[in-house]
């Protein structure tokens, strides 16, 4: 039987894998909303980031509690401080989810994403909310072959970030000044959650071998 | 006389304030950069962002080594674990200052900046640069006025920001897509720089009082 205090880095653990999946899903949701115009839609992925941020605020004052109370050393300090670190990423997974929502509502009822870039904007978005859950497994499993994995799908996020660039410079971009700031901002977002996503890829990889991957991508 | 201990402590919070200063002058360049086209001083600001990245890396070092082997309590480990946040945001401040260079860059020898916005994206970089290196002073005085006082300057700046979206989104906007979308980048980076210095100012609030003053805003 585990005594109480790795019960709680335990849960700490479990606390984060469970704000991946609450964040990827929100992603998921912010993309519907904004490729269909959804207003309601838009409003919940706003309304229900305070799941997150509550979370976010309960697993920060456990890892402090245990810092604190339990004066862990080696290993499980960096477990705590890491954790801390990680758990700012997810929170903030959770605010572009919010960001990228409240484009949608500003537009609604029009659809923030000119018909082009529908597709581009649908697999961003499919491929953000993948990214964050499998953060979500590499917090729970460890396993350094899915946090390469994880960066690799964020190159493929970098290449459809690309693409609405290359739409919006176009000479036949049709859509306006309004459409491009709105994709300009949503790529954005798109890319810096998933820049997050890669973070804890490799926090996870240095609580594993110990050693910084790449020490600039590391920070937020 | 000090010990080693509260010395290496001391000496972790002036990393902190240098860091800020860099981080200061590296927003102030990229301003200058991104209004006169100046490849060379962008170019800088791109290169010496290394410099920013080292103290980084040497703070964080100093505070795992102090976590590890002094088992600090209380105030000392909340400052560890604090510094431990601010040292990201002031990483993160240098590398808005590079996006900003990047964008002065890629459009050389043109400006990114249309004429009409020279004066606000000229006072976004004043009000940008004064608002990091008040950070810095907030981390070195823990005075709470001007952590205030660096709060408010923020709002100047969400208006700032304001006033490049109404110009963007006039009728009378003749600056085309790609101007569009680099003062959109812009804007959002100084928009974002400020909030890590708001943040700043926030965690060294929670320092002295104990309390978090508005848990959202804290983090990143």
């Amino acid at each position: 039987m585990r005594d109480s205090y790795h019960d709680q880095l335990d849960g700490i653990g479990e606390g984060l894998v469970e704000m991946s999946r609450l964040a990827g899903s929100a992603v998921s949701r912010a993309t519907t909303a904004l490729l269909d115009a959804d207003l309601e839609l838009a409003e919940s992925v706003i309304v229900r980031d305070d799941v997150i941020n509550q979370l976010y605020r309960s697993i920060e004052a456990q890892a402090f509690d245990l810092l604190a109370r339990q004066q862990p050393v080696a290993g499980d300090l960096r477990v705590l401080v890491t954790s801390l670190r990680m758990v700012v990423d997810l929170e903030r997974t959770g605010d572009y989810a919010v960001h990228l929502a409240k484009i949608a509502r500003r537009r609604h009822p029009a659809s923030a994403v000119p018909p082009e870039l529908r597709s581009t904007i649908l697999e961003m978005g499919q491929t953000a909310q993948g990214i964050v859950v499998k953060a979500g497994s590499v917090i729970a499993s460890r396993d350094l072959s899915l946090a390469a994995e994880l960066i690799r799908d964020d190159d493929a996020m970098d290449r459809l970030h690309g693409k609405l660039f290359t739409a919006m410079l176009s000479s036949t971009w049709k859509y306006g000044t309004e459409a491009a700031v709105d994709v300009t901002l949503a790529g954005r977002y798109y890319e810096r959650l998933a820049d997050h996503a890669v973070a804890i890829a490799r926090r996870v990889s240095y609580l594993v071998t110990g050693e910084h991957v790449d020490e600039d991508a590391l920070v937020d």
